[in-house]
Order: C-alpha cells, then sequence, then structure tokens
C-alpha cells in the first residue's frame, strides 16, 4: 500500500490538527484535505499525480480571498508526483497569492513506482526547492508525531507564505487502524454537490434580462468577454481564470469591472484548471477558465480527471482554427473538439455569433459539469436578434426553403462561410438548407436527420477543425446507421501555416467557394 | 518584436560562443541552439513556450551519452514561458542526468504576454529556484557582451552540471542588423531531415529476421517490450524513455539489455516528450517512448507540436481501455485514439497479438513522422503465424465465408472478443466476417467498404475506447459517402470505475455478448 508512509502525517492532520464537524463534512467552515496519491482505502479518484496542489491551491485561494473564511487547506503529495511540471506550476502559484491557508505535505518515501528516484532520501533537495518558490519550509521526521504536531501549529501563524512539510518516510510500513482510517477519511473529500448552495447559485444568475443592442460586426472571443462580466455583474460568485491572455481573449473585461474575482494564472495551464477545480468544490464558485483553446492541450489530463471527478468547470478556448491567421499553426486549435467530445458528459457550445455566445455563457454558468465554449478570432455578422432562445442540444436551421437539395452545417465562421454560398447558389437556382450547430455535443441528431430527409439524404459538412474528432465525424456517426442519408465532409487537411483568415480558409478548402463547388458535386452524383 | 531584448545574448552566442560549421548547418558536431520563444525571423516552429528546455535535454542528454561528442547546447528561454512545469521538469531531468554540455539562458524582460509576471526583475528569484535544482547559476546583464562572453566560456568548464545563465533584459530594445541575424539563425535550426543518415539507419534495422517461437497466450504491451529489445539488438540508435512505469509497460526488458540506451524521465511526460524530440532531431536516435497511454493525455501539446515540427518520434500507450481493469478509470485510456488521430500525419497501430505487435515496433521505427502504438493489458491469444505480413494501412480479415451477414470490425481485447462472438453465432448458423484494423490511422477503408459490400452493408464496429473519436467514428467517416451502408457502433459510454477486466468489458458493452446481440438486432431490420 503506496500510503501506509504517511499513516502518521494522517493521524495528526485528522486526530489533531484539522479542524471540522465530523456530522457535517459537507460544512464549508471545515478544513479541506486533498490526497493526490494513490491510496486504495479512499472512494474519489484517485491517480490524480501532481493535480492535487493545484486543485488545493484553488481551495485555499477561495478561502482567503472569495469566502474570506479561515479555512485552512492541507495537502499530501508523493515525492515521486513531485515529478511532475504542474507541481511546480502550483508551487509558484501559492507563494504568488501569499496562500498562508495552504499546507502541503511532501511524503519523502524515496521510492518511485518503479525504482528509486533521483532526490532519494535527500530532503533538503525538496525543502531548498520549495524554499526557492517561496515557501516556509519545516523538514521533519514522518514518523515524529510531536514534532509533526508542532510544525503544523507552527504552520498556522506564519503570515502570507504557504508552508510546506517534507517528510522523510518509509514505503510499507504497517498502518495502524485502517478501519478507524476508512471512518473519517472519505467525509473529508470533497465529494456529492450541496444541491442547495447550487440552486440557490443558480436562482441568482439571470439568464433572460434584457441585453443591450449589439453592433452588428463582432468577435465571438468578444463578445464571450462581454457576456462574461454582464453575468459576473448577475452573480459576484463567478471567477474567471486567465493564462496570460486576457488582452487577447477580452477576458480582461471582466477584470476590469471585478478584479477581485479574477486570478491571473499565467502561463501555466495545467495549474489553472487544476485551481478552477479547487475554487468551484463545494459549490464556492462559479468558475470560467480563458485561454487560447490550442494551449488547453496542456491541461488534457487535467481535464480528463476533472470529468472523473465531476467537476462543475466551464472553460473557453479562443482562436480556434485557421482562421485565427498569421500567428501560425501552434496558436490554432484545430483539434480542440476532438479533445472535448472524448470528455464524457462535457457540454460543448461552439457559438456563431455575439447573441448566441452570450446565450452559452449564461447556459455554461446554469449547466452542472465541465462545460467548454469555442469562440474565434475574426469578427462575424451577428444573425440572431435578441428575443433568440437557445437551449442546449438545440440547432438553428438558419436558412431554408421547400426546394433546398443539400443540408450544409457550419459552427462559427464556417456558418457564415455557408451563409454566403447559399447567397451565391441561389443566383445559380440552387437551394441549401443551412443548420448552426451551436451545441457540438450533445448534438441535435433529430434536427439533423429531419432536415438531411428533407434534403434528398444530401448532408455537407464544413469546420475549422481537423476531420478528425471533429463536426464532420459527429454528424457521420449519427446519421450512420440510416442506410438514406450521405455525408460529406470540409475540413482543414494537414499541418496549416500562418496566412491571412480568409486565404486560410480558402487555402484549406473551408470557404464558401468551396462549399459551393462540394454542393454541385453532390448534385452531380 | 518579443525578442529583441536577447539581441546582445545571441549575438555573442552565434558571433562567440557557438562552435558551428557555416557552411555545413546540420553537421552532427555543430553546437545546438534552441529557441522556444516566438520569433518572427525565424522559420521553424514557434510558440513552443515551456517545451525548448525538454529538446535541449534531450539533444545534450544524446551529445553526452549516445554520440559521446563535445558539441554544446544552447537553450534561450522566456521568463513568461518559465511559469510552465515542464520547464521544471527539464530542470530536473538535466541535472540528474549531470548534462554539463547544456547551458539554459532565462531571458528575464519581466513582462508576460498580457502582463507584468509575479518575480518582475528580481533575478535571484529565478537564480535560487535554478540552484535548487542543481544548476550552475550565473545572474548578469543581458547587455553587456563581454561579461556573457565571460560566463559562456565558464560554463565550458563546470563539470557534471548543467549551467543556467539568468540575464536581465529590457523587451522593444532594437535589433541591430536583423538581416544578419537571418543569415545564421536559420542555419542553426534542426530543420530537414538528413535522409543520408535515416537510410544508414533504416538499413540496420533488420525487420524480417526470423523470430523466435511465441507463447500461445501474451498480452500486447509485453510483447512490445520484447519487440523493443530486439530491436535495440539489430540497431545501437534504439532508445527507451520511460516515465516511471517500466516494470508494467515491460520496456524494463529493454532496459536490461541496453541499460546505456534507457532513458528513465520519471513522472513528467511533458518533458518525456520532449527529450525525445531533441533525441530524434539531426536523425541522432530511434527513440521510443514509453508509458500508460492515459498518462500521453499530459503531453497533448508537446506531441501537437512535436507533428507541427514534423517529429520523427515513436510513442507507446500501454494499459488502455476497461480492461485495464482494478485500477480504476483515472488509469485507463479511454481517448487515447481521439488524442493521436488528430496528429496530422500520426499512424497509430493498435496491435490485437504479439506477432502483429512486433511488427508495430519494427514498422515504427521505420516509418518517418509520428507514430503510436497503443497496446493493452490483459493476455491475449496469438492469432497469427510467425510469416504472416504487415503493412501499415492494411487491414486483416481473420474470419470470412461466402455467407457473412455482418463485417464485425475490432482491434485489441475487441478483436478476440468478435472472434468469440463469431463461434458463437456460427452455433446459430449465422456468419460474421471479423476485421482486425492492425492500423486506425491510416484506415483500410478499401478492404472496409469491400467487406460491407459482401454483407448486406452491415458494419458493427466494437472498441475499448469511447465512442468519441474512435474506430466507430473514422469508419462512419470513411464510408460515409456510400449510401449503401449503415455502420453499427459499441464502445464505452460514460466515465467507468475498475473491477474486473472481463466483467468490465460485459457492464460497458463492448464484450463478445454484446457483439452477439447487436448482430442479432441488425439482422432484424
Amino acid at each position: 500500500m503506496s500510503s501506509s508512509s504517511a499513516a502518521e502525517i494522517m493521524s495528526v492532520l485528522f486526530f489533531h490538527t484539522m479542524r471540522y464537524k465530523q456530522e457535517d463534512p459537507e460544512n464549508p467552515d471545515n478544513d479541506r484535505f486533498i490526497l493526490p496519491k494513490r491510496l486504495s482505502f479512499v472512494d474519489v479518484a484517485t491517480g490524480w499525480l501532481g493535480q492535487g496542489l493545484g486543485a488545493a491551491c484553488g481551495m485555499a485561494y477561495t478561502g482567503k480571498y472569495f469566502d474570506k473564511a479561515s479555512y485552512r487547506v492541507y495537502c499530501l503529495l508523493g515525492d515521486s508526483e513531485s515529478s511532475e511540471g504542474s507541481v511546480w506550476e502550483a508551487l509558484a502559484f501559492a507563494s504568488h497569492y501569499s496562500l498562508d491557508n495552504l499546507v502541503a505535505v511532501f511524503d519523502v518515501n524515496r521510492l518511485g513506482h518503479s525504482g528509486a528516484l533521483p532526490p532519494e532520501h535527500c530532503l533538503d533537495v525538496y525543502q531548498k526547492r520549495c524554499e526557492a518558490f517561496g515557501w516556509n519550509t519545516y523538514v521533519v521526521d514522518g514518523r515524529d508525531v510531536e514534532t509533526l504536531c508542532q510544525v503544523f501549529w507552527q504552520a498556522n501563524r506564519v503570515k502570507n507564505k504557504p508552508t510546506a512539510v517534507v517528510a522523510k518516510t518509509f514505503k510499507s510500513r504497517g498502518i495502524p487502524s485502517v478501519e478507524d482510517a476508512e471512518n473519517w477519511h472519505g467525509k473529508q473529500m470533497p465529494k456529492e454537490r450541496a444541491d442547495a448552495i447550487i440552486k440557490l447559485i443558480e436562482s441568482q444568475i439571470e439568464t433572460d434580462e434584457n441585453l443591450d443592442p449589439k453592433p452588428p460586426i463582432v468577435a465571438t472571443r468578444k463578445a464571450c468577454g462581454l457576456a462574461l462580466a454582464k453575468l459576473g455583474h448577475a452573480n459576484d460568485r463567478v471567477i474567471v481564470l486567465d493564462g496570460d491572455t486576457k488582452n487577447s481573449t477580452f477576458s480582461d473585461i471582466f477584470k476590469k469591472e471585478y478584479p477581485e474575482r479574477f486570478i491571473e494564472c499565467f502561463i501555466a495551464e495545467q495549474n489553472m484548471v487544476s485551481v478552477a477545480l479547487g475554487c468551484t468544490t463545494r459549490d464556492r464558485t462559479v468558475a470560467f477558465v480563458s485561454t487560447f483553446a490550442a494551449f488547453l492541450t496542456r491541461a488534457f489530463d487535467q481535464i480528463r480527471i476533472g470529468a472523473i471527478s465531476q467537476a462543475n468547470i466551464n472553460l473557453i478556448g479562443s482562436h480556434c482554427g485557421v482562421s485565427v491567421g498569421e500567428d501560425g499553426p501552434s496558436q490554432m486549435a484545430l483539434e480542440d473538439l476532438a479533445m472535448f467530445r472524448a470528455i464524457p458528459s462535457c457540454t460543448i457550445f461552439y457559438p456563431s455569433d455575439a447573441i448566441s455566445t452570450e446565450h452559452a455563457v449564461f447556459l455554461a454558468a446554469n449547466t452542472k459539469g465541465m462545460c467548454y465554449i469555442r469562440t474565434s478570432r475574426p469578427e462575424t455578422a451577428v444573425i440572431y436578434n435578441q428575443q433568440e432562445s437557445f437551449e442546449i442540444g438545440q440547432a438553428k436551421v438558419v436558412r431554408h426553403s421547400v426546394h433546398d437539395k443539400v443540408t450544409v452545417i457550419g459552427a462559427g465562421v464556417t456558418l457564415h462561410e455557408a451563409l454566403a454560398a447559399a447567397e451565391d447558389l441561389s443566383k445559380q437556382d440552387i437551394s441549401i438548407r443551412v443548420i448552426d450547430l451551436f451545441t457540438v455535443k450533445p448534438l441535435d441528431t433529430a434536427t439533423i436527420i429531419s432536415s438531411a430527409k428533407a434534403t434528398g439524404g444530401r448532408i455537407l459538412t464544413v469546420e475549422d477543425h481537423y476531420p478528425e474528432g471533429g463536426i464532420g465525424e459527429t454528424v457521420a456517426a449519427a446519421v450512420s446507421m440510416d442506410p438514406d442519408i450521405s455525408v460529406h465532409q470540409l475540413a482543414v487537411r494537414g499541418i496549416p501555416r500562418g496566412g491571412k483568415p480568409s486565404e486560410l480558409l480558402d487555402v484549406f478548402g473551408v470557404d464558401a467557394r468551396h462549399i459551393v463547388g462540394a454542393v454541385k458535386r453532390m448534385l452531380l452524383n
């Protein structure tokens, strides 16, 4: 049992140091305990290697700055998981924000999964590193109960610095009273939603208030920043986390209005997602993580584990696809839909204009589980009016007639390309139906199938994403059991390059001209 | 221009410190230079934030331990990218392996993309952290050319420690002689494959030597370990990188045979992929990165950027799917096919037995670009004989007759479930065709379509993966333009739990019993 080395540490924490109401484990005033190590008698997601400290940072930040409460946060880490860079992202975060309510215990038992670790039992390696990252640090014998009690007490009195306790331990020591452990353990873990609290928060969020008049051309990334600020006005538990991209994603609009609810996480996306997870436990906040969509690939494992832990966080990825333009391929998210679609129960919004973006933000705030909102860099026309209502899993048929020959499905910039293609084709007496998905997951299969049947069974999908795991594949899979429907896919194939957005949409075959060509070819067969 | 702050540093490196043959930029004896910062006059993948130092580690490791050469490796990092945990993974790696041929220059210009960074111009923060991570460290004024020359010269004489130069710089200084810069710059970057070298390496890899007799039941993860050792015997440039899982992935078989070509990277997957990238530049090595498939999600961004940089690395992900069993959902890769399919030009092997696994390893070694091999934990029957030949993009029809009613497509454990289902169905006089994909990408569309047409247009896919981005969707998309073919999908839906592998395959609906049921339902319609 890999965590037997920490028996005394956990005993001291639970029976001496930590303050919590045993009969009320979800009480927001309780101290928190986070255990990323694998531990067979804990019934929450284990194998969180290197992610627990980030979540602990989120809880401590929430306690200090949002709740302004006195509860303290304790996190036990194994030495082997401290190899993960995400741990060092979290260490930098905690000292930068002076999280003196956070204690990290390094359980240094010298051994990894498959052999000894580089620092072996040299505790001063951990000590120096923690100190260099700005932490108040103690080195202790992990078996010495009295010293453990003492340092946890001392940590309590240190101001403006988080505390690291580097404990020398030995793997595979016998655990005294495992059953006792099981009793007090599960209760300390953030586990089930406190439904009453979320209902309260939800009731405070107004989704149907009147909207201000919008200019006719707005980038969805900017609409997203505006919507966040509006949401922040409606509910004071809404927070935004940024990965040093606030001036490009327009999350700085929120920051200007509500600086005290904005967390700058710098370029450390793994930690940012873990912090958001921590901030939302016990439903203390409604969190939006915002950065370039491409950079969220950095946090795929954190997002994956977040879903397993039923995390209630919202992620916003801007600058999707080749329509990013000049910044080049490393900044273009062309695999983000594949990534988020493979997250069970994740809701994926891909709004096409400013109005639907605002609805996406408000719906995400009110939706349990993980939500992802994909936004675009170019300015696009506003196509919906302010009275339009939006629902998750409900696509919009934005153009249709009884003469439609092909159903074209787009989202984001490609919806506007589809509408331009429809105009062009109508001059040639070819009528097409155009669908705006709004949510890519769940997919509105009913609307897609009924539209396809009304247009000769022909579907054309167009997306600013690689073909793998994107809109074309989800549509193809959704209609694959219906032999009368065929699906043609336009998507970005191969590694793109930088250039002007409109040029790139053309070069990679997802603009109006290519839609016109594809529709004509489909009608020839 | 964000890198104008580093003008003097780069001038000193290129015109004074570095040794390289200007007329022969690809010469393996040249010193190396890695620039992860965005820089508009460099024609390689930019925006590598936080990944360059890992790649530099790979080059330095290769120089010191594989090439045993005197070339040195220089890496310029921005202060803002040092927030990425991957940088700290790389710092720990370099000191652990005493990479005294590596120099990292921290260009501390104080500013991030969207504002000031936490340490501002406090250079001692960087100094303390680098020292705590075991680096020889100098703090300098980045504009002081004489001092820069001196510290690079001193670094040359330090043994067993990598050197960090923490340089105070100022953003937006004017760059002298940009055109000159352009001239000497491109030449220093690893860019194009040196075809002659790779051909030499390839010619040394024997893919068709006689194989030893295999036991009838072998886990593909174990077959993979054996194949790596065999490949290591055939070619002494084959290396294996491990993320502290060698005893579970069986890469320790390779380590036992060739310890000097095995790199233990500990739990730092981001850095491991970057190190592999560095090891393979200029085709110095043929690298296999091996860990649990689930943990490769940690390195999605490194893999994504690797593909943009046309990296020639091979990744092996073991313990895929719910068939992992007791270890629980965090250890089960159910989204790895979605991730790797969304990597342009990545070849994806998903072998189903020991023989095909060995072929996958040998084919990957001989294939340019990125390769991914998905292996499984359970022991499965050997179904191919030793004379069977395998090709990329060529599926195997492993069971067929003229009476087949449905084409069932499986891979890995689900192929064996499909074969068991075929046996069961044959007792009820229902005959099915069974296809082993071997490679998921590229997909053998021709074999799939011809089989489907021979079986009434009916395809059933079965996979130990989420439905999104997996085998079912790639098959549905491949046949989506053919209205006479319908595809039914069996896949793992929802977040799994731990349990016995065979129970989980049943609970999540991808075992023989569910295949039998699905085939019967398809024949009723």
